[in-house]
């Protein structure tokens, strides 16, 4: 712990590779899913194979289903029930990116205009549907109550949380607790239950299921305050992403929260024009920036990413040494610093 | 079978009082029903009971959970799982209906505006999606596989017919076939779930599930068909629900598909410029029912709801007579009939 505490404001080792190590380890399962991914979206109705096709073959890097597959190998899982079950963890991810993009109106994601700017909000959402139940098909296949007992709670807690996003936009009085409510169930549910479901199918006793959730949760904590910090990054344009897309729905995420807590009554009112009036000119979102940077909002959200990713990593110490413990350890400093 | 086909044109027995009979066989059960569905769509994310009891309070037949209530009690069970399946059922039901509004642009539904309207497309998809995942916590709950298959196979064909019908609207060569298609899917799949489910819980043999859910099927077909009849129907602004809805989306149904295959090359033209165009003036929806009128496109499709309730009605043939028995069979021609 104290070692913990002295690294308080240190990166965390190893970041450079922790996503490839990890995707080493996992590769072969990885190319099983995937092709889990394509057989299973498929469907006699053809837009369904193409937009969905669209979203999950633009790639991302499949962080959540190599969640379940780096557990399921961490508790010394055998068998292949995990693949089907990393393939409905993206299904549940991308029907949540789809549904997502009818709400934010955002230009680009992994590089490609959206499934949404393509064919519209009306196959967004019905497309997501079906991947969905796709999702709870599969899980049935599997046949585990258990499993189908953690991704429809997770399920369920993701779509609170993006209600309540929904309500805490546009809203400058939102709380930094309101902030970490948001993203506790929008985001890090998904990971939590991909993490606990290499437990579950290695009939692991319930500590490790704790253990791997916990693990999950607080990672996925993490990974939304750095893609929140990268939104106002100009590191984000080499991701293949927009910057400012956040400022531009008027999106209240922490270094907005923190810079607003802390700015002058003057500057309140640039947050409130800009967020809540969503009046924004051409040159707010750099002084938007230069706002965050004034006041550390973004070096603290980092910060506090940091925190959550140690709280991560500690999550795995009731696991012995292995080598994909130390590649679930990595890639929490890959998530984190790619935001640097 | 020739007393069926003599009755081809005749309308079926008793529908005055179809939905009213049953309602009193299942009234208690559907009291307790009511109380889940408020009991399981709360969440401390206040806008999700606020905009969910907005569409589910405003009530509707409950058609649906009733099927399920029905069929439950046709096969003799004594238990209470029903109960909340049969409220899963109608979660289901609720939340195609929250992403049918952000597709449709509909602005009345059940007598008042809709969710849509009053919370935006981003609150309807999201609470969509919260009731889709309670529907399944609520079955994992109950704790049948056989359910959670019954009921994750229906979701997957609902959502394939909701694309599959996006892909037909505004496409004025679909055929009747496809027509049938989208509605088998889109209704018809949640209607034999729901009646399939009664005897499913009460573990009658595979052969009575087999027989509701054909029941249901040709049932929901039925439904579906006035329904489509009805948006042409000036009785439709007594229930409530504009007319012409369908029309103004450019959504092909089966009256326009006999009108346009029965038309002329001048009046293939004109449904042409109103539905795949979408060019319509203030006069041509009353020019298209004139056009339904004179090639008796209406009609034809009551016929067609009529041939297939008929179906339904035989299904229940190898359940032996009882009261329940007869209001499910009443209750097909109650449906058909409230479209004159």
């Amino acid at each position: 712990m104290a070692l913990v505490a002295g690294a308080e404001n240190q990166r965390l080792a190893e970041p450079e590779n922790g996503l490839e190590a990890l995707n080493a380890l996992v590769g072969d399962d990885l190319k099983s899913v995937n092709r889990l991914i394509v057989k299973h979206m498929d469907s006699p109705v053809a837009l369904i194979p193409q937009l969905a096709g669209h979203i999950i073959a633009a790639g991302g890097k499949r962080l959540r289903p190599m969640l379940t597959l780096a557990t399921a190998q961490l508790c010394g899982y055998r068998g292949e029930r995990h693949l089907a079950l990393a393939a409905c963890v993206e299904f549940i991810h991308t029907a949540t990116l789809l549904h997502d993009d009818v709400v934010d109106d955002s230009d680009l994601r992994r590089g490609l205009s959206t499934a949404n700017a393509v064919w519209g909000n009306k196959a967004s959402v019905l497309v997501g549907d079906f991947l969905f139940s796709r999702a709870f098909q599969l899980m049935v296949a599997d046949g585990s109550l258990k499993v189908l007992d953690v991704l429809s709670n997770a399920s369920a807690v993701i779509a609170e949380g993006e209600v309540q996003q929904l309500i805490t936009s546009n809203n400058c009085e939102t709380s930094q607790q309101e902030y970490l409510e948001v993203i506790s169930a929008k985001t890090a549910a998904l990971f939590a239950a991909a993490s606990r479901i290499g437990a579950v199918v290695a009939e692991r006793p319930e500590a490790d299921e704790a253990a791997l959730d916990y693990y999950g949760r607080n990672f996925g904590i993490a990974f939304q305050l750095v893609d929140d910090v990268l939104d106002y990054s100009a590191l984000q344009t080499t991701l293949g992403k927009t910057i400012g897309d956040d400022f531009r729905e008027g999106k209240i995420t922490l270094p907005v929260v923190l810079a607003i807590s802390r700015g002058s009554s003057e500057e309140r009112s640039f947050w409130r024009r800009c967020l809540e009036d969503m009046e924004q000119g051409p040159e707010d979102l750099d002084h938007a920036v230069a706002l965050m940077d004034k006041h550390g909002a973004l070096t603290e959200s980092m910060e506090r990413a940091r925190h959550y990713g140690r709280i991560a990593r500690e999550a795995l110490d009731v696991f012995p040494d292995s080598e994909v413990k130390t590649a679930l350890t990595n890639v929490i400093g890959f998530c984190i610093e790619r935001a640097y």
